[in-house]
């Protein structure tokens, strides 16, 4: 096996830890904790259920890939919730430090590839990136409803902080922004948001 | 919300079930065990990651869609093992009642494209189906090789029983057969594998 292989297989198994990963959102009929490989193969499967409502014309492949990488990083850096103020504060330093080591695992090009389209996704200017984060908002959304909203019951999370967040899935789909204005008046009504 | 919409965030939730259906492979460090949905987005990382190694040109977006939908049967059918005869032999009735339920929550169209893109990975004719084939034994195999081949030695199986397998890699990719080959080769010396 050459050195090429090699290091792509390296790569290949240490992104296995991402399935450690956890995150605050709950996997439907009131589940466990959901990890971040789970979110992104979901992420990436709406991407191209949906892509139809993107604002903009969009390379679903890379939407896609955008999807299944865009937490690689936090097999370092771990998962920062949307609503940890604090958390916040110290998350692009820590997820810098573990893009260069995990993608730096690649062969050089494959590496400059890849941090090239996480640096995208994170940008959020590119209607790829816009699209990926709809994605992003959009899949916790409907595992949260379908469980009567206990990821935000059990933080204390407020419509106002909610909105903060899911109104950006305007940037990249104008009709899913709207779907999920939907679901969150639904939340609301029934007291799941405060 | 229209119906449309409706229906595709309705299958988008149905799928969140494939988490819970779980493989016989276990996570690297000896972890747990893997579920469908982290096996598939590891799966479509790899397809991109490796794709110089296919032995014809591939359309990897459709290779990625192919790894991550390739299980969403799994949810009605439950995992099969691969070296399990006697359920091998009820798989394809159960896959093909549970692809009809799973997909037909779709739009017509998007069903019937999901439904022929599930149908050409279990044909193993295009360059397509035969890369993604090659990730769903490379994905688990380094997996296992990284636990010193601990899935094999719990179910008792032999080398012979694994090359039956392994050895269709090389319809997608020769290359990636020959580094299949060197890691079975290290895990026969080692006693791993009968």
């Amino acid at each position: 096996m050459n050195e090429r292989l090699k290091k792509q297989l390296a790569f290949a198994l240490e992104i296995d830890k991402e399935k450690n990963i956890f995150r605050q959102t709950h996997l439907s009929n009131h589940g466990r904790n959901e990890n971040d490989a789970e979110h992104a193969w979901h992420m990436a499967i709406m991407a191209y259920l949906l892509k139809e409502y993107a604002n903009e014309p969009v390379d679903i492949g890379k939407v896609m890939l955008m999807c299944l990488m865009h937490d690689v990083v936090e097999i370092d850096a771990g998962d920062t919730y949307a609503y940890d103020a604090e958390a916040l504060k110290s998350q692009k330093e820590r997820e810098d430090a573990a893009k260069e080591r995990i993608f730096g695992m690649l062969p050089t090009e494959q590496k400059e590839e890849l941090i090239a389209l996480f640096d995208e996704f994170e940008a959020y200017e590119t209607a790829e990136s816009k699209f990926a984060h709809a994605m992003d908002n959009m899949q916790p959304l409907i595992l949260n409803h379908s469980n009567n909203g206990g990821d935000w019951k059990e933080h204390g999370v407020s419509a106002k902080q909610v909105y903060g967040r899911q109104s950006q899935t305007a940037k990249g789909s104008l009709i899913l922004f709207e779907a999920t204005d939907e679901l969150l008046k639904e939340n609301i009504e029934k007291g799941n948001l405060k």
